[in-house]
C-alpha cells in the first residue's frame, strides 16, 4: 500500500454519493416506480450498462455520440459505450428474441445512464431513468395506457393534477402540416428542430429562423401552430391522424385524466419517434420546467434488420423527479432500517442481548445491538441519531426478568412491558 | 439512421441481458439480501460504477489494477476507473464524512462491479454484489454480527446448515507462527500467497514451495497447518489473537451456528485484511467451492489520512449465489406481474375494460387489459405465456352486468363472480 501521500474522498466529477439518507428517497423512488409499473402488468428487465458502441451509432442525435456518450476501447480493440440511455438496449434485446417473445411486451427498467456534460451545476454525468416501454401495440388504447402510467405515476407520489400538465402532440400531424403547406422533406428536418427549441429561444430569434428557411410560409405556419383549431382546419377533423389525437385526448378523460393539452409545437428531441409525443410539465413557479416525456417509434427494430414492432414507451430521471418531489413538499422522511435499538448497559448481558436480538428479527423486528460499549445515555443518543424509534436497555437485572423498558426515542417516554410483548408493541407503534 | 447495415442483437462480451425471468430471480435475490441486512438494521448506501482511477491504485493486489480493472481516459484528461470492488469506494465515502457519521456504522450496498476477466465459460465482465460493512467496531462481538448476517442470508434463501461451511481463520494466528518459526516479514509475504493457493495446487507442489521459501521450517509448518490442536499448542491458548477466535466460535455456537470450521490455511486474496478472514463454502458435491466471504480490515481509512477505523465486512456475488441455489434446487418460480389479465371481446366493451382495470388496480389487484384485439382463446393463450394466473373476459353481455366469469389459466377452471368480488377472490387463491 502507497501511504506516503493521501487520498482524496470525493467522487468521480458530476457523479453522486448515496450516503443512507440519499439512499433512502433514491428507494423511495424505484419503489414507487416499480409499483405503478407492475399494478398495469409491467415486467421488470434490466442490462449492463456497457453496450458496443455501435448500438449508438445507428440512432440519437449525432450530437449525442459524438460528445455526450463515453466511449472507450477495451484490452481486445472492441470499442465499448456507458449507455446514455435504454431505448437502444431495449430495442436490442426485443430484437434478439423477437420470435418468442409473447406481444404485446409490457417492459419496464430502471438503468443508470451515462452522459459525458461539461462540468456545471445541475448537470450530472449519471442519472437513474425509469423506461417503460409497451411493444408490439399501435393504437390509441396503447397510446392511452401508457399516459396513464406516467400519470399514475406522479399521481402515487402524491401529486395534485393542478401540478402538472401533459402536453401531447403527434409528429405526424406537423408533418402533415408541412405538406399542406409545400415544406420540403429536406427543409422539414430543419424546421422541426428549430421548432423544438421555441420555448427556449425569444420569439424574435424563433421567427427569424422560421423565415430563414421557408420564407414567406412563415405566417401561416405560426398561424397554424398557435392555434390548434385552426390547425384542426387546416388537416380536417377526419384526418386519421387529427382524430386519432382527438380519440387518445377523449379516452383520458373517461379516465379522469383532464390535464392534458394538445401542443402542436412539441417535438422531443430523439430522432426515432414516429407518431405520438408527449411531455410532462412541472405547473410550479419554482420549478416550471419539463419533467420527463416519451412517444412513439415504430421503426426502431429494422435497425436489427427485424420486422417492424410498433412500440410505444417514455423516460422519467430521478434528477428532475426529485427537484419536483422536493418543489412540491412530496419527499419522505427518512426511516431508519433498526426499529429497535437494544442498549447493552452490562456485558453479562451481551448473550442475552444477542439472543432477545435474534428472537425479534424472526418476529420480523429490524433490531441493532449496541456494539459500542459506550454508557447507557450516549448509546440512546447514538440510536436516536440514526433515527431508530425505539431502545430496550439490558443490564444484570434484565437478564432472566421478564420484564422490560422500552424508550421511545423521540419522544423519551419509557413504558414497562413484557419481553414477550415487544414486537407487537412496536407494530402498533408504527402503524399509527 | 444508418439503415445500410443491421447491428447484432448481442449483448456486451462478458455481461449479461435481464430478460423479465431472469430479472425476476435478481429481485428475489437483492430482496433478500436487503430484507436480512436491514434485520440487524444495516442501512443501504450507493455510490456511481465510475471512480478515480487512483482510488485502486492505493490497495488491492497489483494484479487488480493493472490487468483487470477498466480504466478510461475521459475527455478532460481524467483517468477513471469501472470500479472493479466496492470497499475502496465504501471506505472514501465513511472517510469523507468520518466526523459526521454516527459510529458504529452498519452499512450495506448491492452495486454492480466490472473486471476485465479474458473471455472464458463462467467469466463475466459485471456481477452484482452484496456489500455488508460493519465501521468502527473491534471486537468479538462485531465479528460474530458480521458472520451471523452472512449465515441468516443463506438460511434466509431457504439452506440448510449441512449445504454450507463457515471457514474462519485470523491473519494475526498466522503471523503469529510465522513469528514463532522465525520466518522474515519478507518471506512470510510469499508463504501467505503460497498457503492462499493451497486448496488450488497439488500437495507435492504446495510442498515444494514452501521447502523453497522457508527450508527446514517447512516440517514444523506443516504440522501446525494441518492440526488446529498443534498450532493452538504452539502458540498457547492465551495468546490474545488464539482466544479472540475460539470466543468466536463459542459465540456463534450460543446462536445456534454450528457449521463453523477454524481453517489456518485460510487467507483472502486481498492485502488490506488485518485480522479475522472467512469463507463460506458449497458442501455439495457438484458445486463443491468457496461461495463468498470476508474479514476485518482496520487499516484502510489511513489511505484517506483519516483516523483507523476498525471494519469487518464481507462481498457475496450473485453469480455464484445463483450456482448455489440452483444446486439446492432454491430458485423461486417467476410469477408474473400481472395476476389478472382482462380480455376484451367486444371493442364495446373496451372502456368498461379500462375503467375496471384502474378500480382493480386501487385495491392492490396489478391487472393487464388486452391490447392485441385477437380472438378471446389467443387472448387467455397470450396470458398464461405470460405467466399471469387469471383472466377475466369481456365482451358485449358484461357491460353493465354485476356478474363475470373468472378463469384460472393454470387449472383452465371457470368460476362466475360478482365484480365486487374480484379483488377479494385473487387475494384469497393466490395466498393458498
Amino acid at each position: 500500500m502507497a501511504k506516503n501521500k493521501s487520498l482524496g474522498t470525493d467522487p468521480y466529477k458530476g457523479v453522486r454519493d448515496f450516503y443512507p439518507e440519499e439512499q433512502f428517497i433514491q428507494n423511495y423512488i424505484f419503489q414507487t416506480w416499480q409499483k405503478v409499473a407492475r399494478s398495469f402488468g409491467y415486467e421488470e428487465y434490466n442490462a449492463s450498462p456497457l453496450e458496443p458502441s455501435e448500438l449508438y451509432e445507428a440512432k440519437s442525435g449525432e450530437e449525442i455520440v459524438n460528445e455526450q456518450t463515453y466511449i472507450f476501447e477495451d484490452r481486445g480493440g472492441r470499442s465499448v459505450a456507458l449507455r446514455p440511455e435504454m431505448t437502444p438496449t431495449v430495442a436490442r434485446m426485443v430484437a434478439a428474441k423477437e420470435r418468442e417473445l409473447p406481444f404485446p411486451l409490457r417492459w419496464f427498467s430502471i438503468p443508470n445512464v451515462f452522459r459525458y456534460e461539461k462540468p456545471q451545476r445541475g448537470r450530472l454525468r449519471e442519472h437513474y431513468q425509469l423506461n417503460v416501454d409497451l411493444f408490439g401495440a399501435d393504437s390509441v388504447e396503447a397510446d392511452t395506457e401508457i399516459i396513464t402510467v406516467a400519470y399514475q405515476i406522479l399521481k402515487e407520489f402524491g401529486a395534485k393534477d393542478s401540478d402538472f400538465v401533459i402536453k401531447i402532440n403527434n409528429r405526424k400531424i406537423i408533418r402533415a402540416l408541412f405538406e399542406k403547406l409545400s415544406i420540403s422533406p429536406k427543409e422539414s428536418e430543419k424546421l422541426s428542430k428549430v421548432i423544438d427549441k421555441k420555448e427556449k429561444i425569444s420569439a424574435e430569434i424563433f421567427e427569424e429562423s422560421v423565415e430563414k428557411l421557408i420564407g414567406d410560409r412563415k405566417k401561416e405556419l405560426l398561424q397554424n401552430l398557435e392555434s390548434n383549431q385552426k390547425l384542426i382546419k387546416t388537416l380536417g377533423e377526419k384526418d386519421p391522424e387529427v382524430s386519432k389525437l382527438i380519440d387518445l385526448i377523449e379516452a383520458l378523460d373517461t379516465l379522469g385524466i383532464k390535464n392534458v393539452q394538445f401542443t402542436s409545437t412539441l417535438m422531443r428531441g430523439f430522432d426515432y419517434y414516429t407518431g405520438i409525443v408527449f411531455e410532462i410539465f412541472d405547473n410550479s413557479e419554482e420549478n416550471n420546467r419539463s419533467l420527463f416525456g416519451g412517444g412513439r417509434y415504430d421503426d426502431l427494430l429494422e435497425i436489427f434488420g427485424k420486422r417492424k414492432i410498433p412500440t410505444i414507451g417514455f423516460g422519467m430521471g430521478d434528477v428532475t423527479l426529485r427537484d419536483f418531489l422536493e418543489t412540491h413538499n412530496l419527499l419522505p422522511k427518512f426511516r431508519a432500517s433498526a426499529k429497535l435499538h437494544l442498549c447493552v448497559e452490562d456485558e453479562s448481558a451481551r448473550e442475552y442481548a444477542r439472543i432477545l436480538a435474534e428472537s425479534l428479527r424472526e418476529t420480523g423486528i429490524n433490531t441493532s445491538v449496541d456494539l459500542s460499549r459506550k454508557k447507557k445515555g450516549e448509546q440512546f443518543k447514538i440510536a436516536d441519531k440514526k433515527k431508530i424509534p425505539f431502545a430496550i436497555c439490558l443490564g444484570k437485572k434484565e437478564i432472566g426478568s421478564r420484564s422490560l423498558i422500552i424508550r421511545n426515542l423521540k419522544t423519551r417516554e419509557d413504558k414497562e412491558i413484557l419481553e414477550s410483548k415487544v414486537a407487537q408493541f412496536i407494530f402498533d407503534s408504527l402503524k399509527e
